[in-house]
């Protein structure tokens, strides 16, 4: 039952996938923000990819007991980490310090929606986790054409691991629930995320919706 | 300030730095019943990992703003879910299946002993995990003579790693306070970790005391 949703091959076939599956994409104003906003971008990042690593952890955790979790999760932390070394590196080099940033809305408006009863919220927040990749995802592809050129490239090298983590997530997901159940929450969760993409928001974050 | 204890080139030179710190081996009684207990040992071993890997991965998100500890904490957690991953493969290799074991009392021993004010909070957590950390890589050592062939090649291949993570929480820690204090904290801890490591355990362990 474990197979993932198709077999991706290229940089492109991932993003076409990834933009049919979450049905819009970033608006350009966002983008443009973004641009304007590195310094914000940067570390926004840098704590998604810790909470990213820290979400998997808490998985691996609590779900000793169930192989797929275990091999699917292990290998996203050791990624995730990975990505979060290399945004300090990047932000480093551009001489951007840590500061506190408040939390963005959009992982706390998803979650809102999790169900509480025990396998229920599994799936549940494996869907999730597979939107916020594909949204990762997809903030990468649209913003890399914008950036200054070396954090460009890196952001277009991120895209295929964070596609696989959407997929692993996935298909974690698929594992565990009838597809219909899948489709159902799957469709809940797409059209909370959708609202908070396309809405304004008066954060900037690098899940936020349009600046305003 | 943020520099080594000494450059370390072999296994034999990381070995004999690491037994002069913890003072006492382990006991021959707990390595003649690790190796007739496989299932507990490699099932508390990839509880110690995760743990090592958790357990850093909290002293990054608590401490964003200290370079040092961003710097190699998000290595340490990526090697420490490496072994857990690789353990994990040990285990299903030999049929061994994930049951919940109870946590030996060694290391919630140590963190009784932790100062609870902020800083010296974070000196003492950096010492205790440099202990936990020679203490595995010296059980290691003493262990894998006696372990069938392609586990004992394992774990002689894990004492770097884990004699680099006593050294990078040593560094982190000498960073942090007085040469003094750091003698006077670590001759209480290893006063508590060697009678934890000698005295009679009734429950076996990865760090637990001599099997009674």
């Amino acid at each position: 039952m474990l197979t993932r949703p198709s077999k991706v091959t290229s940089i492109e076939s991932i993003i076409d996938e990834i933009r049919g599956f979450l049905m819009i994409q970033t608006p350009a104003a966002w983008v443009q923000h973004a641009v304007c906003n590195i310094e914000v971008l940067l570390i926004d990042h840098a704590n998604c990819e810790y909470k990213a690593a820290s979400s998997a952890m808490s998985l691996i955790g609590k779900y000793r007991d169930m192989p797929a979790i275990q091999q699917l999760m292990t290998r996203l932390v050791r990624e995730e980490m990975l990505h979060y070394e290399q945004v300090l590196t990047f932000m480093n080099k551009l001489g951007i310090k840590y500061r506190v940033l408040t939390a963005s809305r959009y992982a706390k408006r998803l979650r809102n929606a999790v169900r509480s009863s025990e396998h229920q919220r599994l799936v549940d927040l494996l869907l999730v986790n597979a939107i916020v990749e594909a949204r990762s995802c997809e903030r990468f592809a649209s913003l890399w054409p914008h950036l200054p050129e070396a954090l460009g490239r890196y952001y277009k090298s991120l895209l295929r691991a964070e596609g696989r983590h959407y997929q692993d997530y996935l298909t974690l997901a698929k594992s565990m629930a009838e597809v219909v159940e899948i489709k159902e929450r799957l469709d809940l969760f797409l059209k909370i995320e959708n609202q908070l993409i396309e809405t304004p928001d008066q954060e900037f974050r690098f899940h936020s919706g349009v600046p305003s």
